[in-house]
């Protein structure tokens, strides 16, 4: 079947929504720029080559993920790059045994971080009860989400392969001792970074139908269930093919029908908490402001 | 001075980083791939002019939304096409009145969305305490994130310009009740498209110097001082010509100093609660599960 090639397709479309799609529902696409194609073909990469990355890739990766917007050019995200081995292996084990951690030469961690925004204003003699605001902390993972699908889309035209980690969210505080991540910052993500191993064979995974997710002028739940339906005949071969439960649905059931806590996730409110981000400041119509007086 | 041009230059990186960065702190970049190129040009675009896109460019920039990755490909985002002039004038008066939203033709709301897991969750009789648990809240907003910056990059590549509109957080009930959203999702960002205005004459802002946001191995906030202070004279023209506060540092004090509660914005902890999300649940060890057996 034309899915199970790994060798790049006349449209990368018949991948990402399976062979039917251009058939059934034909996606009328505008002529598609290099950087569309690139997007289009994106395959999360598990699979690496040790070697190592050349020393121009990660100016090149951070200087795509400063160009993405940022909420008000406040830029409250910060990256640390992290190449030594025995660090990779610890984060590894925290982000629960991910091999590919260790193997690949890079690890990004995204940092979501008001920490920089805190010390100019204690610099400036003013804290910034803004900063405690559950929107700055938003923005902050937001911003720092875009700031690493810039990354994503500039390493993957360069040929390199990746992969998200969010697993490291299910121990902030060890990830931020191992990282030396002072108050007001906590891990949002980490990306892999690598030359893809040829042999790795990753395909191209397909998503729900565009009618599942994509509303016009206002959302209908009811309206997805068919395309929701269509998607269980297009993902089966892909997850059977991987060894895995072939039903959609029955994934996010699974994956879901157990409280994070009970799978040994820390509890991240209260993590976000003592990390000094998230505080309830918010909630409190009538706290004080703490504010002085700006010089 | 070379960065008020807005002609494209030989090297995006004089704009993004100031025309001294190439001289003193010279980033040695890979090869810029097409890709790469387009995303260090990236400039937020807020003058539109009145033209329609081409009924292409929404399944386009859809595909390379749904083609970033999502965590465990649990797709926990919608996005919501608003093309309506009133409804895009009601929109735009949310988020303070900001005109490019009723200027420009497509407004694109990206909905943290764990409405359709509760939904197949719900088919199948098994309630899905998972979704209670704020790591997947977490997810969704930052896989909306991911999936709108690759509508971002996809845009820009047809020569379309963009701006994001995070002041649509600060109503969320008002923005749910516009677009019709149900329990368990909530409007992440919206995003503005269009084709830009010529006369707008936007250009690239420049951001912090790379030593401010990357760090190597672990986190150093001293580090960053000088490279923050640096800024200070790499932004400083940019915004002279908007006509806004010259320092940067300023206006992070400015804008930060207040809680956003005063200045009108909701309280996100209870906004998020009244929509499904970011329930409590991750807080109680002892709380019971609901799970019932999954058939």
């Amino acid at each position: 079947m034309s899915s199970t090639s790994t060798l790049p397709t006349a449209s990368p479309l018949a991948d990402r929504y399976g062979p039917g799609a251009l058939d059934d529902r034909p996606v009328d696409l505008a002529p598609l720029t290099e950087a569309i194609d690139g997007i289009l073909r994106h395959r999360t990469v598990r699979s690496y080559l040790p070697d190592p990355l050349d020393d121009a890739v990660l100016p090149t990766l951070v200087a795509a993920a400063q160009s993405a917007p940022t909420s008000s050019n406040m830029q409250f995200w910060s990256v640390v790059a992290v190449t030594d081995p025995d660090r990779k292996d610890r984060l590894a084990a925290l982000a629960g045994g991910q091999d590919h951690v260790r193997q690949a030469p890079l690890l990004l961690v995204w940092v979501a971080d008001l920490a920089r925004a805190r010390a100019i204003g204690a610099a400036h003699g003013t804290p910034l009860a803004g900063t405690d605001h559950l929107d700055s902390t938003v923005v902050a993972f937001v911003d720092a989400a875009l700031a690493a699908q810039n990354a994503v889309v500039a390493a993957e035209s360069l040929g390199l392969g990746t992969v998200y980690i969010g697993a490291l969210r299910h121990h902030p505080e060890e990830v931020a001792a191992e990282l030396g991540l002072p108050p007001g910052t906590v891990a949002v993500v980490g990306l892999v970074v690598g030359h893809p191993d040829p042999a790795g064979g990753e395909r191209v995974k397909p998503r729900l139908p565009q009618g599942a997710v994509l509303h016009r002028e206002t959302y209908d739940l009811d309206a997805q269930a068919p395309h929701v339906d269509a998607y269980e005949d297009v993902i089966a071969p892909f997850y059977r093919d991987e060894g895995l439960s072939e039903s959609w649905r029955r994934r996010v059931v699974d994956r879901l029908a157990v409280p994070g806590t009970q799978r040994g996730h820390a509890h991240l409110h209260s993590a976000l908490a003592a990390r000094g981000l998230c505080r309830p400041a918010d909630r409190l119509t009538s706290a004080p402001t703490h504010r002085r007086t700006a010089p």
